[in-house]
């Protein structure tokens, strides 16, 4: 199957990351690609920036469609778009956050999503109740980390996070920690090791599910919240004009 | 005071039409401006078209900022982008439909929301929970309308709104109604003649509370939800990069 | 337009200083009266001073609405009497804590409470849970306060104050404060000033609200909940007989 | 043990009724007192006539207390002033609706309430909520009934109740009847014979749960939400000054 | 009355020290007789051990509605086994958990509840949110103590319990405890001492509840929930075949 | 990977059949077994019959430990003994209902459960709330199919449980169906065809997720709620003592 993971932020770095852990789990006959937006914030940490890239997330998916993928991830712990990339496409879509705060709730009683910066706490707090799993979770625990901090001394981002991880056990009564940013790539196992519970990297959850669900051939349900936009007059835009 | 409504649909008709409405139940010495972005779809009935007209709505909000106005109103029952909008803004910027919801809880025990087609439900339902007044919510009545089709026929129109809103009351035990589109403006009175409840219009909620808060100089909290977004670099999109 | 505001206790000072402050905010052409019950507890923390005040509440509403008021306020923070008031009445009536806390909610993600004696904690719960409001509901945060000391030293009540108003800021994540008393009149600026977000008096919010309210002319709904009660024979309480 | 039973409307056959029925299931040793206030509605259907006999219910609560009762029955289904009552009693205070709706948890998965007069809807539905169990409340059905209706008719009395628990078994899957009026005496059994289910009179309920309460000697909490109420001083009432 | 307590687990002291504090609080006329399983693990503190002993207690049912009980209590806090009990017999079974908690909310506003190991704590959460009484439980304390820990040394444990119980009261706002653990029998009114709060056995509330409704003659109710089962054919397990 | 399916009733046939359908679905290099109790009733209907095969299920979750499987998969739709099997594996448990509700989550806004007896209801609604999903829940279907009857005529049943899905999609909303029974395997792509919505069913989307959570190495949280049971002594049962 082909599976395209779009990062809507513009950090090449980041891309390359996603695109990296995505195709170590991945089996041997799935083709992953990993794309960005053409422009954007190089990192995505509040609801503007989200919003920024809206056009630029819906061309991934419209191409994904017209190119005969078999799946797309959106690799954003907000899962930004996702709504919209379901309307308008025929194969699957997958944001990291709902799928990883699914799988976690089928290895533990409650989990944690570990993250960046505390602003992006009520962005969280909305995504986990838009899921529906707020009973599930124990806590979003923020740091101090801005996501383009992750990746420039990784062994201090893995102390914070192991930290901020170990709080949300004790403290909060978390059994899984879902790791809350897309660029948090490879950091899953080593904290881990440290913490005694799963943790899981979204990206790596949404490959392995959207697998499963290309093996079972399970669509996207096209009859009500993610039906086809009704065709209508635009002004300007016309690329987003999808023709039905 | 100085009120910059945004109707993030590009249609002009429906553009005055909301412009009109707001004028009428303004306060003499309140001073309204409605604009609509300059590309985008004629009219918003998905997540598809809410993320299209994400780059307009947003520069709106920029500009009301810069132009000294007082508050801004998004006028589109789904609330798009009125999250990012409260993360750059430093005036308050207000939703119809959170607006609506909460003005309506104030006449009555419950209220329903009386809309366009089908496919808003879920669109509708998450609204509903964001705003966090699902308790409140006696249902969300959905139409045979498009959004397009409203200024069409207005006798129709009316009818048919009616008769829904008729049976959110009978059957749904709604005690107030809430117009579920800026498109409506102008069919509260008519249809709260007919069937004896109060009838919201979300814009004009919007603009009396608005200038209500401007009275008390009510501001933004700006400290964590709505936090001007963090300075990075950004490829592209420059107008967007709000220097602070 | 003409409002009542019934302070439901029987301090004159309060009565006074809620006066001051709605006359502060209101429009110039906003008749503002502000009365108390002739007989009562000074002050009200408990759901028993509230009971004992509902007939001479009451009695102001059916006043009010006798000598062509436009709406009404009860000005107590546990809204106590409003239910049976929207009964009785056929103009508006508003509580503080309702219009307060639907307020905040445009203004901030999550708001607290900020009010008097742990005792009150109990009544403030079930006041949001009926209000509708849980998820956006902080914290409430009670303090060493009793209602009278509140205008005994108000360096000293602003200092108690901004201290649980900083409190739920930083551990409970508020971002708007609700000021749980009508007595805390003239605290919210100052408090304001300290904390660095909107502090709400709800006098204040409910003055605004009641005046948003009538230029849109938006009435009580009738049907169901505010259904004026049955005809029936009573058993001294005459004039408490509403006659239709 | 001796139990006060007050019925807040002043319907002397009511109380009677109420009387009796209690002392039929009452143990040989119990000894019920049945009172009703000295002025107020005859019936009671809103909160407005609630809100009239608060006086009168909490000189119950009073007397009780100082005349070494062992416990008190507020006999109306909307449990008015039992919050108030607690606050002010050393002794346990049950209201009808919340024992009936926690016993009946017990013998089903789900209970409704059959009552009278659709108006009562939205304060049953706040009730439920006080009482926490809206997970467990199939609905409430609502008649054509007056409450001063209950007894003039005995049998259409029964049809009418009888045939609103069918449809709430049917309809909406309810597994216990409560039936949600101190006016419905006697009604229980032969409904339940009718249904098939159990039918639970709250009367009965409280003071089968009151004596059970006795004999394991359990208190009412005094430490938080009743809490006796603050010394303070009162304008006229003097008789509701609670020395202490 | 006849009523049979089942000690789900193979603890003799246990089972006498559940006897003991059940007949010091009954009726003098009722009957209590209490059992445990002849095989299975000393105490239950998992699933695993609850499900372990499905057979025993399920057995204990059939053998009480054979036998004329008049009611069944399964004494020990999860509850477990309680809905198939309740499926099979005609006669009401009750869960010392269900009938606490339920009892609890008639005497403060909220309760904790005080109990064996941190490993419980999930499984109380889900107990208490399939009583549906989440919104009233104020936290749920867990203690180093293991199940057979308690009578070994009672004033330690005493001990452990009244700081667990202190804990509960001032930091999570607990105006009820209930005892987390059928083995706790006895330790209610001295911690009721301590704390200044009433403390709740849940085999004493069990027994006086039955007793209760045995007077009132409610039954179980048989038309979804608690149906008898289907007529099957069964592999082996031939005892466990009811026929009807 | 090697997989043990459990299916907790004494069937051969459905034995047979959920042995096909997960084999169908599995990658080639997944090893399938499947197996069921040597005792216990040949369906299951009732919490009765869940609780009846309690130690079936758990020495195959004891065996399948002993024997190297990977993953085990419990496979009737009430999820029956998951929580204590998790307790003690040290390998992934699946429940058929969790896993296929935590899919339909990714495909639709609103999944409903299509199953067999009425009486199945509250054991589904518990279950819905206990996994945690019961805002995303349109509705439980039921009809009037045991589950011995789904084998006997399959065109009858298909025609009835389609019916029943289409109910679900008109009249609750529904935009993914749960096949809600472990027998009504190979169902799901015929309705589909007839539906126009994605029908899942638990084993096959348990299977996949075994696999893919086997390939990203996710194990079971054994830090707090799937803790191994504590080492006690046992009277009898000697086998289900685990020694660690």
């Amino acid at each position: 199957m082909k599976i395209l993971i779009i990062n809507p932020n513009t950090s090449v770095e980041m891309t390359k990351g996603i695109d990296e852990v995505a195709k170590k789990y991945a089996k041997t006959d799935t083709l992953i690609e990993t794309v960005c937006p053409k422009e954007g914030p190089r990192s995505i940490e509040s609801y503007y920036e989200e919003d920024l890239v809206a056009q630029g997330v819906l061309e991934g998916v419209i191409e994904a469609n017209e190119k005969n993928y078999d799946a797309i991830i959106i690799a954003c712990y907000g899962d930004p778009h996702l709504q919209s990339s379901k309307e308008i496409s025929d194969i699957p879509v997958y944001g990291i956050a709902e799928v990883s705060m699914h799988m976690a709730c089928l290895f533990g009683h409650r989990f944690s999503i570990v993250t960046v910066l505390e602003r992006a706490r009520p962005i969280f707090e909305e995504l986990v109740r838009r899921v529906g799993l707020e009973s599930k979770c124990a806590s979003i625990r923020t740091t101090k980390l801005r996501v383009l901090d992750i990746e420039k001394d990784p062994s201090i981002t893995l102390e914070i996070l192991t930290e901020a991880g170990r709080a949300a056990i004790i403290e909060d009564g978390a059994e899984v920690i879902c790791l809350g940013c897309a660029g948090m790539a490879g950091l899953d196992k080593p904290m881990e090791e440290e913490l005694g519970v799963p943790v899981l990297d979204g990206v790596v959850c949404a490959v392995k599910v959207a697998e499963a669900a290309f093996d079972y051939k399970i669509k996207l349900s096209k009859i009500k919240a993610y039906k086809r936009p009704e065709p209508k007059e635009f002004v300007g835009l016309q690329k987003f004009i999808i023709s039905r």
